[in-house]
């Protein structure tokens, strides 16, 4: 056993995300995953969510909407959510590839109709589309970089979270 | 025209909403939003989405997913976004049908096959479910938080985002 002092490929630990996989090809039970948010309204529009143990993540809308603009808005929210799994993503996918990013930054825009939000009509009050720009630096090739990113749109959590509609119940819980 | 200064009812600002609202009802463009999210990688799985002027949100990973476990991660940040999204929902539709909340929280969960993630298998990367449990305190009947119920579920943007398909394009920018 050695203890290696090589700078990993674009920061990666890649050893704990080959492990982790083992440890799911061996026993597949071990890839089903909870997540968790817990949010707490605090009046208005303002709310936060608790992630485990991490500092609360505050909400708001713009003053257009009737907010506060302290933070912001869930829509964006969901935004930086997507860009951030794509990150993890081409973090991951070129450490794996040996390709090393000099930079990445990726822009997330989203078209949405607050018709359905306003109740002027029913029907879907979501993003109509959402498009995310990569801007990649490497001096990887064009094909492998396409490569790289096939792979990563292909294995997106949020990304396809997004692209599939998802079960998703909203209840009441009964009593006070 | 009068100064009020009687308390808002669920501190909502009411009138913000009820204007756009009406803004929106005599030029339908109005509705047309656009909403982005800016995100930088930093290395390993850690990144931040810029929105607006606000701070920086942080994302990484759990170690057990080869990060450093320094903030919530992607996918929990999608299921903060739902929740603060029904909060908004709830205050909003609340406020306008007169019902005070006395307390709002909102437990979200959702469950994750991280085998399309890991390049195990092919196929949905993303949630394969997500429950989103509503704790709320008000005098309201039964009845009328049914209705509420109702309301916030029929028009939330996040909720929607999820429940349905969204075209969404994640495609390299050209050249370096």
């Amino acid at each position: 056993m050695t203890t290696s002092t090589t700078a990993l490929l674009n920061d990666v630990d890649l050893d704990a995300v080959t492990d982790l996989t083992n440890a799911v090809r061996s026993n597949p039970t071990a890839a089903s995953t909870v997540w968790r948010a817990d949010v707490t309204w605090q009046g208005g529009f303002q709310s936060s969510a608790q992630i485990r143990a991490f500092p609360a993540v505050h909400s708001d809308e713009p003053p257009a909407l009737g907010g506060n603009d302290s933070a912001p808005n869930p829509v964006e929210q969901l935004l930086a959510a997507l860009g951030n799994c794509l990150a993890v993503g081409y973090a991951a996918n070129a450490t794996a590839r040996g390709i090393e990013l000099t930079n990445l930054r990726i822009a997330v825009k989203g078209d949405l109709d607050l018709r359905s939000f306003l109740g002027l009509r029913p029907g879907h009050a979501g993003f109509q589309g959402i498009t995310a720009t990569v801007h990649l630096d490497s001096d990887a090739t064009p094909e492998q970089l396409q490569d790289l990113h096939h792979a990563v749109v292909g294995s997106s959590p949020v990304g396809h979270t997004l692209l599939a509609p998802i079960p998703t119940s909203i209840h009441l819980a009964a009593g006070r």
